[in-house]
């Protein structure tokens, strides 16, 4: 069955579409008058019907054909959780216990690029990180939502190579805004999956490998605070709407915990996979300045 | 001669205009077909354009009759300084020194409310804080803008209370996001003066008043930031785009700072003040849980 939706344009037109075994079939040719861009077809609800429509159509076009952009071009906000799996914590080495609530830092859409595209290494920095995340998009949106209620606020799973320029995240007194923010320094991708069962998050394995090597690999059981406190935190502050991005946080083992720290270099294929969700790949490069 | 343009709405409608001594002139009924928000006309560079036209006509409708929204209701980005009046960093009374870069966070448009209207208290905390600060709008964009370019990418001035309830910015280990994004509990504008001058903002007094009392004063001459550091520094990792905002850092004199603290109140009027810019007015109101 086809399950996966994603963001993309062809021949230079911003399209959305079902990823199959054999191509994609191009949704916004069909729907695209109704619902420009996934952002609202998950304001109408209408995921599930669209994974249906598009299991009776045939593909349009290979799937070499398009080029992947971020599932939600363009969400109100993207909220990113940091330190949210206990070796990672410890990590920090400050002696501190598990922190009560969770840090949260906003990254612009900008700042990430969409599957199968290079991250872009800036000539400022050659402390390029991954982090790899599992990605929720909220479907229906609420204030102070109830942990109870959180997880029927999910539409869709997606995950997030949180690309980060690690000295730039200290460049200050306070917050990461800068080191997280380069443009084009993470990823989210390759896709969205709809969300339907609690079973598709509850303890699935997060892995991060770095030219076929592991280096990041733990399960979403073991995080600190789960996809339901999440939710119920952030929409105690700001009301979250349709299409909105939550980036829930990174396992152990990042490039900067290594001694020496080991940096992504130009020609690393880093990827991220999470069960069921799939593999966001991204190749690295130096910008090309103008 | 008319100079300030805001963004509000009127029997319902989402619009933009001049606000004169003798009424609003309303832009959108007039240019919204070109240009259907304030973004746009910058994007266009065209507010002198509006501000010229707008001198020739006559008013439609008094003040009174207008709802101010936040005069870039939808910008890409809204970055806020942290911390960039030299003795606002002594009290933090941690020893350091001026740090070397700006620190930098992130508000959702949806934290901020227009002039005007109330700053909402929410029931979470009583620590709601007032922080008066200089708003630029960016108007071209760019990428590594140089220090000695960087006024010529204002667009615009503002004004914003930048409202920070004062428990949450300390309730996880890193990062000020959640006490800086409840929802309406700042304030931008009440409008934008086209920018023209760099006297405009070089030496101009920034002032805030809780119920008439001074509690920030200073003057721009002292940022330890410049308006052109700020914007070559942020446009290094990120591409600033026509009405991106940028809030620029509050003097010292928070309530915060008080022994003990002062919190803002349900009932409180506080005017955050700008020489040449105007007076941005709000009074707090508790919310209302539904």
């Amino acid at each position: 069955m086809t399950t996966k939706l994603a963001s993309f344009t062809i021949d230079g037109r911003a399209a959305y579409g079902a990823i199959t075994d054999d191509g994609v079939v191009d949704l916004s040719t069909r729907f695209g008058a109704r619902w420009p861009t996934l952002k609202q077809v998950i304001e109408a609800g209408a995921l599930g019907e669209l994974v249906s429509a598009a299991a009776e159509m045939k593909p349009d076009y290979p799937v070499s054909a398009i080029t992947y952009e971020i599932p939600i071009p363009q969400p109100e906000k993207i909220i990113c959780v940091g330190v949210n799996f206990p070796d990672r914590n410890a990590e920090y080495k400050d002696g501190q216990e598990a922190p009560p609530n969770p840090s949260l830092f906003v990254r612009f859409p900008r700042s990430f690029t969409g599957h199968d595209q290079p991250l872009i290494r800036p000539p400022e920095s050659e402390q390029l990180d991954y982090e790899g995340e599992i990605v929720i998009v909220i479907g229906k949106g609420g204030r102070r939502i109830a942990e109870a209620d959180a997880l029927s606020h999910i539409a869709a799973l997606s995950l997030c190579n949180e690309g980060t320029i690690r000295d730039w995240v200290r460049h200050a007194k306070f917050n990461v805004t800068q080191g997280k923010n380069f443009d084009r320094s993470g990823s989210i991708g390759p896709w969205l999956v709809p969300f339907t069962d609690e079973r598709q998050i509850a303890d699935i394995r997060l892995e991060t490998r770095v030219n076929g090597e592991v280096r990041q690999s733990d399960r979403t059981s073991r995080m600190i605070f789960s996809f339901r406190k999440i939710i119920a935190y952030v929409s105690t502050f700001t009301t979250l709407v349709p299409g909105d991005i939550i980036v829930t946080g990174t396992p152990t083992g990042a490039g900067a915990r290594f001694d020496p720290p080991i940096w992504l270099k130009p020609g690393d294929v880093i990827e991220v996979e999470a069960d069921g969700i799939g593999i966001l790949r991204n190749t690295v490069k130096d910008e090309v300045r103008r």
